[in-house]
């Protein structure tokens, strides 16, 4: 087969439809053409520094247009982006950029503290700031993108410790904006708003379908809910992602008021939706798309449609058109009811982790990714979702993985082991809770052990408390049994 | 790179949306999950007569559900299909099938009259009436298909005389369609009106989009203007598929009345459009897309949005997203505004003709796709079509090609040379008008020549007139040059 090759998007874009809003950021509205002009300059200007075809460079970059131009421009030299989350600390960018393998880092002045402390740990990485790039340059544009072709590395953990950097091809990004736009439609008033971290596959996606939609984007640097609404009742926003925090907060913030007819719906990720807030939403005819997806799937592979919302309350839906969903346990499909491991498989799942063939080979088997999520199907084959992830802890939207918590514990001289879950918290949804056990004779106290993780761990990963124990919960096979925390957990309420 | 495969389209259609209307014919509506079942059924009826993956059958059918039964049927059993034009001679059609190397053809008792001819004609040919099928059968339906695959051949002529087979594999379909979705959008309420013929792209590109959309489709047996806007009127219909002709005894029929609000556009192919006629659209307020396709490129590549619609009258537009347009001329690309081929790529572009290596390496190189047509692009980028095919004859929305009609005439034992062009008619926009120089010494009469022709040609291929001359206008090369046959036609007039 010939490699499927599309021409460049918003170059492309640019050419279809110049004149058409594409990105509004803090007020001003940029056209295609305008936006493309931008990454064109901001691509000669990244290539003086030696960037080129073929290379990878990682980006901090917080929501703000610079950075949309800063990703469009890298996909234009043929550079693969290597997308960092702004929320980590120096420690843990610094081991994703080189498990990348990437020589450079595009940034900006204002993480300059955590870019210093990085420069320091990597002293032979090529560090930039966007504002600081020499201003002339000129560059080729790739012309055409390949579908196989990789696009962003993503980083995400999983239970076995360290991160993994997950593959997104130029094919999985296509492929999971059509599988959504074949799922929710499109229409010519469309407005997207992006309040989730374009460095996540939440807000990536959506400069995605940007692109390929010839969409327009309302990008915020940070969520919040009075804005967001006000962007729904007064500025055309019609779909807007959010998680569960998010939606609550706005749900809240509505009070009286409702959403324009034009409005056509949330999209909800990020784990499993507390029921009653569904039922508000309900009540209040707010139209909720529940969905289901995650970094491998390059963002929704299930997802409900609102004709379903409260028959199938608590459901994340069916897979895109593209994508297919199969339940398994001990290899086997399971009934209709029965609960085994969530597997999907789809032209938008991941090829396999970067320069990681053991993890790839263990999640991925003739194309189908087995997630490690529990769930099951209903006799319609609508998906329940159990856990995201048997032991994800989502704090404020944000995967928690207890493995790396874990980790930085038990780096403690004082520590000889460390277990990790979730508690329900009504601010962030969930935050970690950790276990731990002592080396004998070993005297150490909770505020100096969180102190010292403070140094590793960004802070929404910070335990919310230490619990000292003698063991932790051990399968067969001394597995830690994480489940079995929760219940040490009710005891220990 | 693993061949990309997607679940069975009706059969995942049927599983995400099965309650959806997805055809409306004769005043009935099936859903996804009634057309499902009659296809699985229809399956096993077709796979008792042997039928199964791998082979290829022809179908001879009506505008029809029986029709897209049959179609879905066939893809279900991994069986390529022949879609033979039901308006050709039994012996272009045999010459289709013979060419195509399929056993089987599978058609209905409407068409016993041409069927009976076919079987003399090829007695070895596995001919079926659909409503003689055994009653029971079962069958394994593919759960997947591989966009590699051919699905499709759809005979198509061109200027060297015998007509050939378009291979358009499932991805081309695909492609074609969400090529499509990208420029239209997608609205929950869509409706698509059918009245083209299902074995011609325009109509099967309608079929692909039913159920990859999951969007209704109201399907007519035949055209009738009156039907076609009560339909949009009255019963919700938002697009339709026309040819100029249709549009315009459409826009005849409306006298005073209007289309709804709700109603979104013409989509207007088959050859460019008169531009009073669109000036009359754009008066009464009737959106209409023009837009530039063929069989190769499995529907429209190049599609005029309406918001360009007066500014860039007589335009074609730009290609759809996934698909890419230039001009040629001697190998180079022509500047704006310059005269030469329209070459096209896209995903959506055929890998080239069934059996005819030479003719698929003469018409595609490195996946560009040589029309024939010629056109140029303005400033901006909008395609201008000149001539469709250098030479076509477009009558009545059918693609009439001079050779063909030559050829035919050739044949005749009292003709030395002919040479075939089209004239301008205000039923069918255009009638063939046919030049023929006779042996020295023979006498031939226009009647009896034309008698001839019937016997080999559809009704609407028949030459209007035959004009008899001592030599036809040759380029040095003795090329013979049809557009010198329009000037001697003004002559002759």
């Amino acid at each position: 087969m010939a490699e499927e090759k599309l021409p460049n998007w918003l170059k492309n874009r640019a050419h279809l439809s110049p004149d058409r809003p594409a990105i509004e950021f803090e007020g001003h509205t940029y056209s295609f053409l305008e936006l493309y002009t931008l990454s064109e300059k901001m691509a000669g200007r990244l290539s003086s520094i030696g960037l080129g075809a073929g290379d990878s460079c990682a980006v901090l970059l917080r929501n703000h247009i610079d950075g949309v131009v800063v990703i469009h421009a890298l996909f234009h030299l043929g550079v693969k982006i290597v997308m960092l989350n702004n929320k980590l600390t120096a420690k843990e960018l610094s081991w994703q950029i080189k498990d990348s393998k990437t020589a450079y880092l595009v940034s900006e002045g204002s993480f300059s503290g955590k870019l210093a402390d990085i420069g320091e740990i990597l002293p032979d990485l090529k560090l930039h700031l966007m504002e600081e790039l020499p201003e002339e340059g000129t560059a080729g544009v790739l012309q055409e993108f390949y579908l196989e072709d990789t696009a962003t590395i993503m980083y995400t953990s999983g239970t076995t410790g360290n991160p993994k950097g997950v593959i997104q091809t130029f094919g999985n990004h296509w492929w999971s904006a059509v599988g959504s736009v074949l799922n929710l439609g499109l229409h010519e008033e469309d407005s997207w708003y992006c309040a989730v971290p374009i460095f996540h596959i939440s807000g990536l996606s959506i400069l995605m379908k940007n692109v390929i939609y010839g969409m327009k984007v309302v990008l915020a640097e940070r969520f919040d809910e009075r804005e967001a609404n006000r962007s729904i009742q007064e500025n055309g926003v019609t779909i807007i992602s959010v998680v569960t925090a998010m939606l609550n907060r706005m749900v809240q913030d509505m009070k009286g008021t409702s959403y324009p007819k034009t409005f056509r719906c949330f999209l909800l990720g990020g784990g499993p939706a507390p029921v009653h807030l569904l039922e508000v939403c309900k009540e209040k005819g707010i139209p909720v798309y529940q969905t289901y997806g995650m970094t491998e799937t390059s963002s929704q592979i299930v997802t409900l449609a609102p004709e379903y919302s409260m028959a199938k309350i608590g459901s994340a839906g069916k897979p895109l058109f593209p994508s297919q969903l199969r339940i398994e346990k001990d290899g086997t499909m399971c009934e209709p009811g029965a609960v085994g491991e969530i597997v999907v498989s789809g032209p938008n799942v991941t090829k396999g982790y970067f320069n990681r063939m053991d993890a790839t080979q263990q999640a991925i088997t003739d194309g189908w990714l087995y997630t490690g999520d529990l769930g099951y199907l209903d006799e319609e084959g609508f998906l329940y979702v159990l856990d995201r992830r048997s032991d994800l802890i989502i704090s404020g939207g944000e995967n928690v993985y207890p493995a790396e918590i874990e980790n930085v514990l038990s780096t403690h001289p004082d520590v000889f082991e460390a277990g990790v879950t979730g508690t329900e918290d009504e601010k962030w949804g969930q935050v970690p809770l950790a276990f731990v056990v002592l080396h004998q004779g070993a005297e150490l106290g909770e505020s100096e052990l969180l102190e010292y993780c403070k140094e590793y761990l960004a802070s929404y990963k910070l335990p919310r408390n230490v619990i000292f124990c003698k063991e932790l919960p051990r399968n067969g096979a001394s597995k830690l049994l994480r489940r079995e925390l929760k219940k040490e957990m009710g005891e220990w309420r």
